[in-house]
């Protein structure tokens, strides 16, 4: 298919995404429909759940580092040195990204560890619950877990302070390591359909997790304003969309989401 | 003690030096000897056992890969949010000289994992002979190793061709990272004798095994002109050297080398 028909292009091109910046891996081609009304409705409606920049900051920081640890064990893991060497392109953006947001903590005058301590136990569940058990699994994880946080945290991002939020945007890019994961495990999974349907499963199981910790990062205390839907029913709108990603980056792989 | 008059100061900031980029993290003022003499002697021995430069930079780049893991364990194993963070900081210039090792690789034609594959199992034999057991040998690990081997490869540049070698003294800085991990290791062996004594031993340890992965490193091939003395009697000078310098670097966390 031609990059200009892509069907997913208006919504990553587009100016009224909550993801403005992420360009996705090209997807196999399955239909999907054009979603810029409900996108336009998570924008606004996730803005006033963004936590304060120190939190958000924190937490986003901590994340980057139990992410990076995850792409470190699938280094570890490689079953050869192509793949090792190729994923260290995938560690990187995540180092990086930490190291960004701490030096963001600190302009602003906080203390970087403190600001990542209240984060740090819900998190290393999360890493447990998503750790894989080979060398496929962890490659997921690292994909699909990255992919769907970036995403969301990129929306959050929508909530702070303009100069803060251009900066985030720049730090949060994961993109270079997402070509190297889909193309490891798109070599291993076409034409082995056992690993393919192990791995839809695996792909499943994450979402859920995934989805859980992305939840509690959402400042919900400042939601509750009088006139304001109640935060469940504004974060639908977004957690839809952050499925549908996620189907297309399944989809990326030749699996089913 | 004033900078100005730090006793190794010579050997690091003069012409003279096989290893003049790098910086010490200040030692513990134990007393050490002018060795220009004997400095000046091991660069015009050591460049003539230099490999070529696809085999100096494949394995080079592997290790390099493998001195990240060990920091990925590190941060694994870290007991605080703050040290975990801070050992990001270790991290990224191994991650960073791999990816730049990589880079010459392919500028000069080579295939890059190629290039490495001949280094692997050595490599990985060592990394799981120098696998710490707990934090602080992990700890001791990646400064020791890293200390060492990094001094060894900026040693081995001065044979390869002009042009490269500048690249590879600048992708082989791993000073920022040295300075975490001495801060890490003096908060915990200050007033702990039994920590001090084990990281001691384990210090002396991974020094053998250390030498012996520099020492499969060298091409000694190329050595063997009528002329030369034999290999062994070249290679005697650096390691001497290399030796005080691992000497320094146990000094600086206040442990016998």
């Amino acid at each position: 298919m031609p990059s200009g028909s892509h069907p997913d292009r208006g919504i990553y091109d587009g100016g009224v995404s909550i993801w403005p910046r992420r360009r996705r891996p090209r997807t196999s081609g399955a239909p999907t429909l054009s979603r810029a009304a409900s996108t336009v409705t998570a924008k606004v409606e996730l803005a006033d759940l963004t936590p304060d920049p120190v939190s958000y900051l924190g937490q986003a920081a901590y994340l980057e580092l139990a992410l990076f640890e995850d792409v470190g064990r699938a280094i570890v893991a490689a079953p050869t040195t192509v793949a090792k060497s190729a994923l260290s392109r995938v560690a990187s953006p995540h180092l990086l990204a930490h190291e960004g947001l701490v030096a963001e903590l600190r302009r602003r005058g906080a203390d970087p560890a403190a600001a990542m301590e209240p984060y740090r136990r819900g998190i290393d569940d999360f890493q447990r619950r998503t750790a894989g058990q080979d060398w496929y699994e962890i490659l997921v994880t690292c994909y699909v877990t990255a992919g769907f946080l970036t995403d969301f945290f990129l929306g959050l991002a929508a909530g702070l302070p303009r100069d803060l939020r251009d900066r985030v945007d720049e730090l949060l890019d994961v993109e270079a390591g997402e070509e190297v994961l889909v193309a490891e495990l798109r070599a291993a999974i076409d034409g082995n359909p056992r690993l393919a349907s192990r791995l839809a499963m695996w792909g499943r199981r994450l979402v859920g997790d995934t989805m859980l910790v992305a939840r509690s990062a959402l400042g919900l205390g400042r939601a509750s304003t009088a006139a304001a839907p109640p935060p469940e029913e504004r974060i639908e709108p977004v957690f839809t969309e952050l499925i549908a990603a996620h189907t297309r980056r399944m989809d990326a792989l030749g699996l089913t989401a």
